[in-house]
């Protein structure tokens, strides 16, 4: 895998070289964070022909290494106004590994407004006009690219948010049924794609071989072990797989961590409704699937398929963030309400956490009830019409705040905060704090020694070591990103001895290298160095670390503050 | 002039108490700064309680000092997110500083939506309630304040758009004749004044003494000198009295640095249609007046009231920034139109500047069509209904383009640009860059030197001198926002030997000092300072020191493109 794919979204055209010096050891969010630094001009506009989206599967992508099919999506955010690396399942990454292309960058954009639809195979790129798929939303695009290029296909595409560009606008990726259930959902990367006017890119492996692999059996072996490793671990073995990711809700809901009415509550109501076992229950009754892999070769298969009453298809990928944005921030507590609203994210392409904290701060502007499920599935449906009203949701929690002149807005730095109050959860309050991606949990997933026990135990309601806490995870799931493996591997990863040197040894088997777990260390520093150094030309300082002041409020049930300085949260960030 | 009135708007209470400390000798915008410098957290949402909106009248303000009646507004701008002075005319000035209020703050906030009037008196401050107010104009706001409380009082006021809390939001002063012709601008004060839910201030001084002197003769025979100063130089003696401020769009399209359709021009086709020679021409066919003042006391009269073409009134305050703004840079020709879109910014309380360009901006992204003024006036006019398209082009021009995908935005410091290409006029270039205001004509009118060759003669089109230029240029101007003079002064002090001795002798001749000179530019430069120290704490960098990309373009006719590197402007905002 040693490909760059460069296309130029104004000339149509385009260019494939092997990757030269420093990228060519680099994959998944080292890669798009390498080459966002080095190309884009930090203080440019994240619409113009300056920026690129740049789309790179992982290391291990391709290969048969167990839950390897993560795909990353890198570029300026027109969110945060920072680097982003968002990253998703679907079928894409492991196909770009099998065609050897270690990155697609799409750069330029065009001087017309028309759309084009990118067609990728073993001996061939195509950058075809798409009008036929323009205004349509992710579920028909994807329908009609796979009855067109046949259901191997991978497929990635935009929704009319990423059409017009919105700042809360997502890349949906077709999963293993060809729906859009799949997203690089945070920092408005669709907006980018929309304004390269690239409605989708389709990448066919057809005709490739296996990924050349330099010791097949050393590879096997340690595949062997990593699987091994998932399927014995409580989490990614057992509740995973059994209830989703949503059997967090009860668990956060009752460590009073769940965000709730706009971030007022840590505990919802309501929680018992929008559980995780609600919807398995649900699930069980009605038909669709409790378990479902996010890409092919999962094996924790978190993913969901969930109907409605009538037992038809209503969404798919119900996930916990989702689930808690939709729901107990807006205190919506109708579980199909919930599910319809993921539903029309999917298909409008919006970021779920971000159209959630949306509609609850739209909800403190009264401009619909609190908890009016109905009133906010109308609301989202008029993000796809172009209405005004659509293009202020779509521009996500900042945008819609400002619109309303609510000064209630839970972000950092300007991208909305997810499902885990920071005051009862500090250590993904420093997280959110400091990574480079603005407010993101993933970005160094401290609930799991927080809440969970899982890799640690640190205290979730005192500041004491969740400095140092978020820092190594976040160190940590640089690497992971890189690798293209599921961030949830970590929670195994962190409980096992041998974790990341089964890792190690993958890449090793694969590449043919000697790397130590402590290289995986400096790659995951080196990559956090290259996103802080972007956000530092960006002009990001410190200042901008920091949670809004009404998160200096008591949180229900515990009372905790975030009592976090600046300073105090600074040493997440330097690595020397 | 002593008294700080510091006003609670949660608790509808007042306090009035002498000036302590450093801000006992401060007036005008070195008072307002360095409030929100001690007040204020730099981080704190613009809109929440945490903010205050200061309004301080100038040193000389309330004495016969001519052209002293301008009054300084304060706040952490909801549209910059930095410091902000913004200053207008109209009668409050004066009557503040007769009352011997140095500063009215406006404190917290209320925790309903119910608005308030604020009524002080010589021996009285009330805060009463709003109902009857709400949802007017400021048209009709300051008429009916004015049958209220009779024809001497002073009245500021919001519009619907302060009222909405949009970051586009003035606050307008009715001037001599009860209209809201004069706005303190620039950086969405509005929309502070309109999150503490005051409605309007009335300041009425009747029965107050003259404001107290300590050498009463040396004070009018400075103040002789100073009109002598003001009549005899040829721009505020005849250019500015003859055709108003609107002498400016013959020059400056000569200059080929009227921007023009969105900055992509530096000379407009039909500038001629909007001049200030046609306006005259037309108000003295219409009636109308050629010559006003922006507050009582003005020698130079650079105002008008234009008529429309059955010689009804149908604006005031018709000047060169606002008819470029909603003029050249839409492409709207007809002077009518234009006047129209001047009427409906003062009555709804929208900056017409960031208006004007927010427009352009709208017409960039296709939502009406380039020139078409009939379309640009329905838009405006859907800012007072609080639809949701009112609410994003009432948000200004950032927020325009980012609900439009639109990504060719003239700003700094999400400010709108004035009406200069500062491709053309490379010192104002280096004030928009630099000042801590965001892009921002007064706070460095280097247009004076650069064109008009007023003060020196600095090659508008070449870098050599215009850094130096523009800082000099911010140092005296910051003086003079804080004596409460009129910014055209400088006009005649930077051409006149004893203009600033002049200053410093009625300053003196008023409060008993020995001022120089020299204590001047120290408090030029000690307000610049403290309103950089905000910005800092706030987050900005000199990375924020930058017009945006596209200002690399060459700009028609001369061809030149903005070439400052971020290095070479920090001189501009360096004093040690």
């Amino acid at each position: 895998m040693s490909k760059i794919l460069r296309i130029n979204t104004k000339e149509k055209s385009y260019d494939i070289q092997d990757a030269q010096g420093d990228l060519a050891s680099l994959g998944g969010r080292a890669l798009t964070s390498r080459i966002v630094l080095n190309e884009v001009p930090a203080t440019c506009h994240p619409l113009s022909k300056h920026n690129k989206l740049i789309v790179a599967p992982g290391l291990l992508s391709g290969t048969a290494a167990a839950n390897s099919g993560r795909l990353s999506v890198g570029a300026k955010s027109p969110l945060t106004g920072g680097i982003k690396e968002s990253n998703a399942g679907g079928l894409v990454s492991q196909k770009l590994g099998r065609l050897g292309i270690k990155a697609i960058v799409l750069e330029d954009k065009p001087e017309n407004n028309a759309f084009s639809l990118v067609v990728i195979k073993k001996d061939s790129v195509e950058i075809l006009p798409a009008d036929e798929y323009v205004g349509l939303g992710n579920a028909e695009t994807m329908k009609r690219l796979w009855e067109v290029y046949g259901k191997r296909v991978g497929v990635m595409s935009i929704g009319p948010a990423g059409e017009q560009r919105l700042t809360a606008a997502c890349i949906n990726l077709a999963d293993t049924n060809g729906r859009p259930g799949r997203a690089a959902g945070r920092g408005g990367l669709g907006a980018v794609m929309g304004s390269k006017r690239i409605k989708a890119i389709v990448v066919d492996d057809g005709g490739t071989d296996k990924v050349p692999l330099a010791d097949p059996e050393a590879f096997k072996a340690a595949n062997r072990r990593w699987v091994e490793i998932l399927n014995s671990h409580p989490v990614t073995g057992q509740a995973l797989p059994t209830y989703g990711t949503a059997v967090l809700i009860n668990i956060i809901n009752e460590a009073g961590a769940l965000p709730t009415k706009n971030f007022r509550f840590g505990r919802f109501e309501h929680a018992q409704d929008i559980s995780g076992e609600h919807v398995t229950e649900l699930i069980e009754k009605r038909g669709g699937k409790t378990k479902e892999g996010c890409h092919p070769g999962c094996v924790i298969n978190c993913s969901n398929v969930y109907h409605d009453k009538d037992g038809k298809y209503l969404t798919s990928g119900f996930e916990y963030e989702t689930i808690w944005a939709l729901g107990a921030d807006t205190t919506i507590k109708e579980i199909d309400d919930v599910a319809m609203l993921d539903r029309l994210c999917d298909d409008i392409g919006l970021d779920t956490i971000e159209t959630g904290v949306t509609l609850g701060v739209a909800m403190e502007g009264g401009l619909i009830p609190w908890g009016d499920g109905k009133a906010a599935i109308d609301l989202v449906k008029k993000v796809a019409t172009g209405e005004p009203i659509g293009k202020i949701i779509g521009n996500g929690a900042v945008f819609t705040g400002q619109a309303l002149g609510v000064d209630r807005i839970p972000i950092v730095k300007r991208q909305a905060l997810p499902a885990y109050d920071p005051r009862s959860v500090k250590g993904v309050g420093v997280t959110y704090s400091t990574s480079p991606m603005g407010a993101d949990h993933t970005s160094g997933y401290a609930v799991a020694p927080n809440i969970l026990k899982v890799g640690g135990d640190v205290d979730p309601l005192k500041k004491e070591g969740n400095v140092e806490l978020s820092k190594n995870l976040q160190i940590a799931t640089a690497a992971i990103d890189s690798a293209g493996l599921c961030l949830f591997v970590a929670f195994a990863v962190l409980d096992t001895e041998d974790g990341v040197q089964t890792i190690v040894d993958m890449l090793n088997a694969q590449y043919g290298l000697s790397l130590t777990p402590d290289d995986v260390i400096k790659l995951g520093i080196s990559i956090l160095k290259d996103e802080h150094e972007f956000n530092s030309r960006a002009g990001f300082t410190k200042v901008h670390d920091r949670l809004p002041d009404f998160f200096k409020e008591p949180l229900p049930p515990h009372n905790t503050t975030w009592d976090f300085t600046e300073e105090e949260l600074q040493p997440a960030k330097h690595f020397d």
